[in-house]
C-alpha cells in the first residue's frame, strides 16, 4: 500500500528537533527506532493517549491547542503516576500536508515539550482523518510510582484545582450554555490548555495511597480507584471544588461527569490531613481539596439532602456493592 | 468530549492478558501508565507504527491478519535495530464495538505476541475510522544496536528473503495482475503475514555496518541508509532476490518500489563476504543475497544494459549526487 509520499519530508521539516535533547537519548528521530538509556535505579513509566478530531477535541480547535493538549493529556498520566517526563513518540494522521496547520502544530509541540522537559524521539505520520497519538515515557525512582490500587477505608479523597471547567468550556463552545465573559474564557482555556499536575509529584510520592488523573470525570475515574483498591467511597457534593456558576446553578454534573479536567484525584491516610493545609499554603495554583473518604463498600454522593448511589447512576460502575 | 463509553469494558474483556507476562513488567494494562524495569546493561529501543484501513491494508483484510501485521511491522523495526522484543502498547480506533471483529483480532494479537515474546502493557481504544497503532519496546545490550548510519564505500548491500511478493499480492487483490494460483497464495501471504526477521539479530550485531527494514521498497529504504551514511550505492537488478514471475515479466519495480516486504536490508564489509554463505547454509528460510555495493556517491541501478539513476527517478531521493 502506498504511504503519504511526503512522510519523510514532513518528519524532517517539522519534527526532527522537538523539545530539549536529553543526554539519555542515544538515537532519536530518523531511524527505524529510537534508543534510550534508562538511568540506574530508575523505572520506566509508559503510556499512550490518542486525540481524535471531533471526539477528543472540537473540529475547530487550533493546531497549536491540539498539539498542546495531546502532550498535556499524556503528561497528566505521568503526573498521576508521580513520574518525571522524559521523551515521547508522535503518531500523526493528517488529511493533507498543510504548512499553515503543521507549522503552528510543530511550534506548539516544541514549546510544550521544552516546558515539560520532553524530547520527541520518534513517530510516524500517515494520511487519514485527523488524529494525534502520543506515547510518553517517564522515569520514577524504583518503586516510587503510584497506582490506582492502594486506597483503604478511612483514607481521604483529594482532588487538585477546580472540577467542571473544561466541561463548561465545551458546553459553551457547543452553545448549550451561556457563561459570563470572564468565566467563559477561563473555561475554554481549561478545555484547550489543561495543566498536567506534575508539581504534585513529591506530595504523591510521600503521601498518596492511590492516584488517577481525571480525564472522564471524577465519578468514573474515582470508580477506577475503588475497583482497583476493592473499596467504596462517599463523596460530598458541597466539598467539590467548583466555580461559583456551578454552585449557583447546582450544575455539579459538570464536576462529576464532564471530564477533560486533567486534575489529579488521590487518596491519603487521614493521619496526613495536616499535610493538605501545608501544601495549599505553598501551592496556591494547585490547591488540594478533600472531597470525600474511602469506605468499605458502596459508592455514594452525599448531596446534602440524600445519598445518591453513584455506582448505579451510570452504566459500568455496578461493581461497587 | 465523550469517549466511547465501552472503552473500559473493551480493554478488560479483550486486552487485559495479551502475550506472555514478563518479569520486568511491574504494572501492566489497567492503570494510568505501565511501569517496567530495564535490566542492567540493556538499552531501550522504542518505535511506533500505525496501520490505517485502506492505506496500509485493504479494507477487506481480516481482523486476525490486521492484528498480526500491526505487530509484525513494529517487530520488523526492532529486527532492523538488532533488538529483542519486550512489550507493546496498543492504540486501537474502531468504528464500533463488534465482538465478531474484536475476538479474532485479540486472539491473533495474543498468538503473535506470544510467538515473539511480547507482552501488551497498555494502550487506549477510541471510536473512529479503523486504525491500529502499536508502540513497541525492545532491549539491546548497551551499544549493540544497528542504525542506518555506518555504511561505507566498498560495503556489500544485502537483503533477506525475496522482494516484491507483498506488492504482487496487493496488485493481485486489486485485480491489476493475474498470478498463477500457488504464487498468488504465496504473495497474499507475504502481504498479510510478513515475517519480521528477528533471527538476523546475531548476524547484524556481528557484521552489519548499517541496517533498515524494507517497508517502502528497497529503492526508498536503501536511500535512507545512503542519506544517513552519506554514501552512494550501485544495485544490480539481476541480483535482486525475486520470484520467477518477476524475472520473466521483468517486473522489478515490485522489488524496488512496492514495499511491504519487511525484509532487512543491511550493509557489511566486503571482508565478511564469506559469512553470507555460512549464514545461508544454516538459515535456508532467511537467505541473504548480495544486491549491490556502497559507493562514494550516486545511486544507480545496473539493469544489465545501462545504469538507471535511482536518485532522480522518484521524488525525494535527489540528495545523493
Amino acid at each position: 500500500m502506498t504511504k503519504a509520499r511526503d512522510e519523510f519530508s514532513i518528519i524532517s521539516r517539522y519534527f526532527s528537533a522537538i523539545g530539549d535533547a536529553d543526554p539519555n537519548t542515544l538515537l532519536s528521530v530518523g531511524d527505524d527506532a529510537a534508543v534510550v538509556d534508562i538511568p540506574a535505579q530508575m523505572q520506566l513509566v509508559v503510556s499512550t493517549d490518542t486525540l481524535i478530531s471531533g471526539i477528543h477535541f472540537p473540529q475547530e480547535t487550533s493546531a497549536a491547542d491540539i498539539a498542546y493538549k495531546a502532550l498535556a493529556v499524556n503528561l497528566s498520566d505521568l503526573a498521576a503516576m508521580a513520574a518525571d517526563p522524559a521523551w515521547f513518540l508522535l503518531s500523526l494522521t493528517l488529511p493533507h500536508s498543510d504548512d499553515d496547520w503543521l507549522r503552528p502544530f510543530a511550534d506548539s509541540l516544541n514549546q510544550t515539550a521544552q516546558q515539560y522537559g520532553l524530547e520527541l524521539i520518534g513517530g510516524d505520520t500517515c494520511r487519514g482523518s485527523l488524529s494525534v497519538g502520543i506515547q510518553i515515557g517517564g522515569l520514577v525512582p524504583a518503586g516510587q510510582y503510584i497506582t490506582r490500587k492502594g486506597a483503604s477505608p478511612g483514607d481521604l479523597i483529594l482532588v487538585s484545582g477546580e472540577l467542571g471547567n473544561a466541561g463548561l468550556g465545551l458546553a459553551s463552545i457547543q452553545h448549550k450554555i451561556e457563561l459570563p465573559e470572564a468565566l467563559d474564557a477561563t473555561c475554554r482555556q481549561a478545555l484547550n490548555r489543561p495543566r498536567p499536575r506534575l508539581q504534585l509529584q513529591s506530595f504523591l510520592r510521600q503521601f498518596a495511597s492511590a492516584a488517577i488523573d481525571i480525564s472522564d470525570g471524577l465519578q468514573a475515574d474515582l470508580a477506577h480507584i475503588l475497583k482497583s483498591s476493592n473499596c467504596g467511597a462517599t463523596v460530598y457534593q458541597d466539598q467539590l471544588p467548583v466555580n461559583q456558576w456551578i454552585q449557583q446553578q447546582a450544575a455539579y454534573e459538570y464536576a462529576l461527569n464532564a471530564g477533560d479536567d486533567y486534575e489529579i484525584c488521590c487518596c491519603i491516610a487521614a493521619a496526613n490531613e495536616t499535610q493538605i493545609g501545608r501544601w495549599n499554603q505553598d501551592h496556591p495554583d494547585c490547591r488540594l481539596s478533600v472531597v470525600g473518604h474511602i469506605t468499605d463498600s458502596g459508592y455514594l454522593l452525599d448531596n446534602g439532602e440524600s445519598d445518591v448511589d453513584l455506582a448505579t447512576v451510570a452504566a459500568g460502575y455496578q461493581h461497587f456493592d
